[in-house]
């Protein structure tokens, strides 16, 4: 069958929008991909992850061969709700096709990534005999989440210690996210920002305006302290980040009277930074410019969010530059190489293989009408299929 | 009956307690007044104030003698609701005295101070032969509000300006407050600082705090802003008053994400100032340190609040002089002369004569078992018996 029957991802992309897989549901996505990839050959594992008070949560990672290296495809089929499904065009979950755009929740974010890179491994398996044989260069695999718009516990990041205690290796990892920004093939993304939140409460004694001298007004001190975060930039950025920064997001005391002076004020702040900074690095940083601009005077306490998440960064190299050519052969793009955005599960990834991000075109992820071109998967799926061949002539046994 | 019958302000004071006149109830308060009043040959004006979104009050105003000078005595009859009487030793509307202490809502704030000057007043009609005639030296008068412990706008303030348009004219005035801080005659208040309160705000545009430049942040304006607010202090203090001062008592953005650049923050002041320093050259003076402080930068906008206090000071000379030494004579304290703590209607009258605060130990005023010895009120109609008699030495005709 090889080389004259293809996948279809247009098809695999409306087959999976018809699964209603609001996170953390299923929605019947998984399964979908299950029986697709058995019948080409794949080893499939459904894996159920659980944690106490979050939903438990349906993943699956396969794989085609078995032997290394493994070049891993990773990505979510949960998506966010669609809100009223009367301010669609189309319903969301329909899978509707009109003047060249695929309609439906989850379409660009990233049912549309997923689709094309499940076609171009159905069509590496089938142009490899529907078996992995001996004469296989290595593998391929696929880490499938339901848990990637939801809280982000029992997705990627407990998959791959699952993975890890069953020695299961993977060499290199694309994750299929939307990564273009205007048009297909104009970025890929090799690094994202590390994020850490923290919340900031200045002590002070209540009291009456008039009497200020039997109080202890804790505002000046977290402007004092504010003013101290902030004096200085954390970084001038590197050779692949922009600077690190930080954004105080709320301050509050919550007083609805003038003649009291409160007895405390809250602050919360969020940090995204770049490869100089670790959590711990960031947190010692934060502590030690606080108690600096504290001095003996300003009493605070610092708390800092339980869950962050750490920067990663894909150095340019061979990895990076056999997925930028097979982008540029299959788009006519040169794409940027960017470290910009928000965070996503390549900073699970990246503690495991060198990973990079490409996809489709962000701009409708999240709203009423989601919506990709049908050529643009298309052409995602050569892009895909193009980092496979690349991936084994350079890497390949 | 001059000089043989004695009113009693103990039995005024627990017969005013029995009056649950909880603001702005009038609570039988002031109809009791103007029975006692009338039948000691006073002119008796009771005054209902009204104006839209306010309760109507009661309000009473009486005089003795047609000529001047017209020494005023000032106060309120309304108090603060009790709370749950259960946690009361006795009924707080009841007048219990137990232990040489007289229990009741309002015992300190101020019903023990109506009583002791309507008391005095009584006796000064008695020894005048309970009708005004051509041998008295003056006149004495009581200013008397159903509106101090709720909004005052239908109380003093405007209670003055109805006895202005009749051309009703008050030379003097003495108002029975709380003024004394541990003992009876330690403190005199000859001033009180002024209050003004405004609310400022901060405005940016919201974003994704990993995309800070399309967003705005409005923290770091208000940072800079409070600062340069707080940066030097108003003034140094004068002769008689505290520094003015600043306290900003909220600030607030309610921003509940860690992801999200707010749009606003906002913070609200309150300034206790002193007579260098009126309404409108203190809103002058914020604005210019706001507008220094902001630069081009940082978009703001500032709202005073439409109802402020003045301040008001009554420099020491022949009045001052006389009131201490009535209070040292009955008390044998040497009362400092203050100007500080909260505002008073004080504020309001200083626009008509000048004026002196001087009644009961506060301690216990708005709390449960509010209490005064008995012997204090005995003694504090002594004081106000004693600035009559001296005002008139000095003043009268």
């Amino acid at each position: 069958m090889a080389d004259v029957v293809r996948a279809d991802p247009v098809e695999i992309l409306r087959a999976l929008i018809r699964c209603p897989s609001i996170t953390p549901e299923e929605g019947g996505a998984l399964a979908f991909l299950e029986s697709l990839l058995r019948a080409a050959g794949f080893t499939v594992h459904r894996v159920k992850l659980t944690s106490p008070n979050t939903p438990d949560v349906e993943n699956l990672y396969a794989r085609f061969g078995d032997k290394g290296p493994n070049l891993c495809f990773a990505g979510h089929t949960d998506v966010v709700p669609p809100g009223d499904p009367e301010h669609w065009r189309f319903p969301p979950f329909e899978g509707a096709i009109h003047d060249g755009l695929i309609y439906g929740r989850g379409a660009v974010d990233m049912k549309g990534g997923v689709a094309a890179f499940i076609a171009a491994g159905l069509d590496f398996a089938g142009a490899n005999g529907w078996s992995g044989d001996g004469a296989l260069p290595g593998s391929i695999s696929f880490l499938i989440t339901g848990d990637e718009e939801g809280p982000a516990i029992n997705g990627t990041e407990k998959l791959l210690r699952w993975l890890a205690d069953r020695d299961e290796r993977i060499d290199h990892c694309v994750l299929g996210e939307p990564s273009s920004r205007a048009a297909l093939g104009d970025m890929v993304k090799i690094g994202r920002r590390g994020s850490l939140s923290g919340s900031l409460t200045v002590h002070g004694k209540q009291g009456h305006v008039g009497y200020p001298h039997l109080a202890e007004n804790p505002i000046p001190g977290m402007v004092k302290l504010l003013a101290g975060l902030q004096a200085e930039p954390l970084d001038r950025g590197t050779e692949h980040f922009q600077a690190s920064n930080l954004e105080v997001v709320s301050v509050d005391v919550g007083n609805p009277a003038f003649n009291v002076i409160p007895a405390e004020a809250r602050a919360r702040f969020n940090i995204r930074f770049n490869e100089l900074w670790t959590p711990a690095t960031l947190t010692a940083e934060i502590e030690r410019r606080l108690k600096a601009a504290a001095g003996n005077e300003v009493r605070f306490s610092l708390a800092i969010e339980p869950r962050n998440s750490d920067s990663f960064l894909t150095a340019p190299g061979e990895f990076v530059d056999l997925v930028v050519d097979a982008i540029a052969t299959a788009t006519g793009q040169k794409p940027e190489l960017s470290t910009t955005g928000g965070t996503s599960d390549a900073r699970f990834i990246k503690d495991y293989c060198p990973v990079v991000e490409f996809g489709l075109v962000g701009t409708t992820m999240h709203q009423v009408d989601e919506a990709t071109p049908v050529d643009e998967v298309e052409r995602l799926t050569d892009v895909y299929a193009g980092i496979i061949a690349r991936y084994f002539a350079a890497f390949g046994r």
